[in-house]
């Protein structure tokens, strides 16, 4: 079930770079040299040390898959001169979305959503971007930037030509790419809802309603900073995303907004479901007891009826004890009239439109 | 029906520019030449070759009826130098109306709305306005752009001292006075089902309003962004949009924001709608119980008192046992008695406003 | 009734300017010639011509009362200079209140809030202010500025002193002030109907919110622009409205926001009006059912009581085949027992409060 | 009772600072005189002549109590070169809490909040600042500031030193905290409100949340603006109210704003408390009518069970004409089976929470 | 219980700084020296005069806890020449979060949130921050700064390097991760509501919502401006906060804002847990009166067929005069009818889904 509260947080008066809680083992170390289109792997434990930036061109990509532990942190961070806030972060999983400046590079925050068996996941990713270095830490199980090596290594004009930075845009791009399909699979559940709960308001319908509303809630919680992200990188302006990367972070952003609009709508939807469901299932109470109602309202008066000839008025003398119990065609005559009643009442509640 | 979901994406990880999904078709390609009132047509497929921009006065204007192919964007993207992520948002149907400034052009996307048997219909429109070039592409099936061509030949004054910028003004004001008679039908759609609502609930009015709710979610999500494309050309202030195009400009604006406040209030319109019908059907549902309940309670004594001289106590001598069954007058009297009490019954709830 | 859509548009495509919907005859035409606190009548249909800008000193106002023919509208924008985009929006009634400036001249628009009959009325008035002249139009039937006329012609050291832009403040202060009253209906009318809903809420009560909520709905989205067309001329601060108007612009801009605040407080007793009604309604609707159902429960085991007496058990030797039957007092301890019954019932129905 | 709308306005078309509306009798004038801690006293109607403004050091503090007269406002007004719309607003009552500037003077008007047996009372004070006097005017009866001129004769060296425009922070100081009580009792009645609420909702419940509603929403359209004037009093940072007395006006600044966020949060517990109301009545509804609804479920099944052994099938010969009437412990064995079923209902409705 | 009014205020007209009520006995106070990650401590009553700032390096700390009285307010006022409002907000408990800047010292007010038995309780936490010393007031029982003394003696870099400021922003941060562990259970008290809602709502499930409800809004109340103190920490770029502090400052910055996004999840997520419990109830109830109707109107129509069968009619020659009671097989055919219209209904009912 998607948590309302994920964060991993200090103890309140730890000296901040310091936080007691590292979770997991070793994360999976990758390395890429890139330089004009050639992209040399290092890979395994020792990878950190042979891909140290070099002085000519290219850049250095250093990828860890899964929460690296605090000696993998220490040893990057040295080698880098990564700020300790900036490694603090990458401990605490389930921050918010975020970016901030140092003096020799730019952290992103970027949570990846995803959709799991019992509800939303959001798998942190960590993105270090120097001047001549990328460094990305994704919590999540799978490798994401497959496809982005590919086209490092095939037509990679842009990689060439705009450096580290441009690979940072390229990472991003996939992140938020991937709310994409999300969207689209919230979207067809909420098509799906709405039609279950026009057509039969099952029991289970309300669960579903409130599991994707507090999904949405939890999307929406990592969206507003998502595209804050990209909207301070488009106004800031600063190294290393310079003037010539604007046009693809103003892609991203673009998206961003997309994306944002969509929540709210959903959203929106949601919450007209939940008053549509709630409306369904009163109508449908209430049609249930109206006919039942109306059955009953029937036969009501009829057994009225059938209880007056069931009295036992025997003055033997009065011609007033109950004389129709004595006519010859007194039985016959009373299911007339009570087929009679049973007409007439029918008639008037479907006029008045209640059946 | 109208759907939340419909954009077209690349795959997260595909290279932008590059995605894969390309829709349909070749579109119908027409070129025109304007100079001094004279339109030139160019039409059939060697269009785009022929009206290739020309060095002295008057633009060119090229018209793509539907969805082009990879094939035509190319063919225009090279001869007019357009950027390649303008051209992917041709590609993926259901952008997000907005305006993009690139070196020698920019780039307006706005969505026509329409109504359509199944709900609100959103044609996309790419504008590609050069300081010489128009370039207009429409996704729909009809070009909505014929009476703007009678005016170019007509009284072109404007056309001809304003030149390309100004033919761009007039397409996008076409494409937003589309809203107007929607709003209108839509209004008078809200008038009938307020009507409907009030006079006799049925069950399929919620469904309508639910439809309605929807149709207008999607409706706002389009518009304030195209809201804002006005606003930012007014207060961008750039080429090929000079200053004297901002009387124009404003006059669109107003258009945008009218439609903006006319489409807020439906909203609320919308959202009381679907209370009034909640509290209608529910006040029915309740009167008809009420009266129900009215009927049972008026015959329920009554069958008690006929259940009592239905019993059968009979001790031979004892005066004690049901001495009014053998009374001369003991039938009408209880008759009397039982009619008394339902007119009673009848005034009292009569007199507390129960009838 | 109050209408959600009052807007007469252009076909889309038609350029502006050049509109196909022209209302109406000719409106009245009158024109006065200010001079030192002289105020020269020239009506009738030839005024227009007679009352041209003069050189000297004063200015030139002219009064339309009622929607002008297009030869009215074209022979005052040449004797003017006006814009054409100025005039056409007197001929499309229903625009949303605003000010533009042009080079010669300031337009604003205004809607004149009234209530009739069949709900709010909405007058659109056009004031074009230059430094010499002012035209006012007004497409209701009865003249509002009598007054103004009157101040001009006694105390009016103003109109001398700061000229034409003063006689636009004291029109626009006269359109405005018009709120005021209305109002106050307003707010009656809203507290007629709280008394109403929770004294007896009738079943037009419902219909009556409804249409209070759509006329300050409708008066609502007149006076945000409203609001902002004084707040704008604060701001601006250009011709022909200088610095020394800027009091008086004050005055007016905060009675917009006082019935700005006015309006906001009433939609909030309207929608509190809305939820009151429903929960008065219900819990009506409630008590009747509940205390039927009592009445119903009281009667329901007396029933069962004769019910069992009513049976013919017979075996002629057992001493169990209803042996009550044959008591000498059984019928009336019967009784006494249903009394009982029924005093416990009542009872225990009060104690706990369901009486 | 607390009214909705409560202004004093003049006819439209009326010229500004000529109203027509003079409400009542003239007010209590009372004068002093403020030099290097001596408060000289001139009270009486021939007050306004003695105080006038005098050439050397100190200021002059004039309070009328009470609505002033014509007469009063006009000799003020000439006598200290107050600006006439300034007098305007002393005239029409219910004016919006707002700050003017003019050559020689500011004006701060604001309403003193109290809590009447009828609701909450609002009572307009007027502060007219200039360098060397101010002039205070309180519409109510009560005159709130005798500890500032208790605290001006003792510890006064603030008055010394910063003038007048101390004197005006420590007026508006004394409006502005009346606040705070009312805001206590207010949240007393909200807490009250919310027990009686839980525990036993009685029928004018909803009527006391429906006043309370009522009164915080007057309540919160008075307190925005006047947060407004002391927000703007601290950006504004004009004469004659300079940097020294910038901390001094934060501190009510603040005060404001902490009345404000007590303001929304007591509005949104009322909300919550309508919906609380609601809730509980309608459970209670539900309760009463399910557990009333139960007992005439156990009783229907035995009524047919009496009403069966009731029948008088009587074939003489037939062995199947309801034979149990002629069982030996027939009727025994029938109450037996009765009790049994009531056993069986009383368990099953029992073991699904029913009861 | 978490009470909505908590502060104390004075009473209105008195002078700032001279408020009357002082609460509760002498705080506790300590005092130390930091000097080059030495820090020396004079404790007891007469600590303030011992520690007084010295002219070398490093700076004091002087800490009070609990509220302090009046004598030890002015003797920590004089010692350090610290603003008279600045310490009245000391003595007025429940202050709203701020921070203000006076010449030789800022000061920042916080409110400490901890979950008691009864509710939220919030502890006023003052801290005036000097170039050379840091005052800190902590009204709760509980010194929640050791860790920082801790601190400063082991690895204490940054206060040697950074002083003062980078205590006061120490103390801060611990003030504000006490959010965490609340937040941490207030998530995990709302998500232990919702299942209780969704799986037996139980009678003290709305009022336990309502709590809730109440607290976050509470909640809300202190954090709004919590964060505003950081923000504008961050914007004003005063001392004693310089540009070396700024990364740490957006590091509490960061973490306002977390508990913000969190608290306004939390608010939604109660108000949806408050409609999901009405729904849940009502449904409750609508299922138990939907099948007690049921089980009467089955019951209905039998009664009415053994009624029918309890008429006396008796013509003594009439064929008509209920013939079926004298069939040989007439009792059982009847229970046999009774048995096929009880399983019709059964069978009509199952099928329509109501049972």
């Amino acid at each position: 079930m998607t948590r309302l509260f994920e964060k991993t947080y200090p103890d309140p008066g730890v000296a901040p770079g310091h936080g007691a809680r590292a979770p997991g083992p070793a994360a999976e170390v990758r390395a890429w040299q890139y330089r004009e289109q050639q992209l040399e792997e290092y890979s395994g434990q020792s990878a950190l040390e042979q891909a140290l930036p070099t002085d000519g061109d290219g850049f250095v990509w250093i990828h860890l898959q899964g929460v690296p532990s605090p000696g993998q942190l220490e040893q990057i961070g040295t080698a880098f001169g990564l700020h300790p806030l900036a490694l603090e972060d990458v401990r605490h999983q389930g921050q918010r979305p975020k970016v901030d400046y140092f003096d020799s590079h730019a952290v992103i925050i970027l949570n990846q959503p995803g959709l799991a068996q019992d509800g939303i996941i959001l798998d942190q990713v960590n993105l270090f971007v120097g001047a001549r270095f990328v460094i990305s830490i994704h919590a999540g199980e799978q490798d994401p930037f497959t496809p982005v090596r590919q086209r490092m290594r095939s037509h990679s004009r842009s990689f060439n030509r705009l450096g580290a930075p441009y690979l940072a845009y390229a990472l991003a791009d996939v992140i938020v790419d991937q709310a994409f399909p999300l969207m689209e699979r919230l979207g067809e559940r909420i098509e799906e809802l709405e039609e279950s709960v026009l057509a039969n308001p099952g029991s289970d319908t309300l669960a579903q309603v409130h599991t994707l509303r507090r999904e949405l809630l939890v999307l929406r919680r990592q969206w507003w900073p998502t595209r804050d992200v990209f909207a301070r990188l488009l106004r800031d302006d600063v190294d290393p995303f310079g003037l010539e990367l604007a046009p693809w972070l103003r892609d991203i952003h673009d998206h961003t907004i997309q994306i944002m609009d969509l929540l709210e709508s959903y959203r929106e939807m949601a919450t007209s479901l939940t008053e549509a469901y709630l409306s369904a299932v009163n109508q449908r109470s209430n049609d249930v007891i109206r006919v039942l109602t109306i059955i009953a309202t029937i036969f009501i008066p009829l057994t009225f009826l059938v209880g007056v000839y069931g009295m036992n008025f025997a003055h033997p003398d009065s011609p007033w004890s109950m004389p129709e119990l004595y006519t010859y065609y007194g039985y016959p005559v009373l299911w007339g009239f009570m087929l009679a009643v049973v007409a007439l009442m029918l008639y008037l509640f479907r006029r008045r439109g209640w059946l």
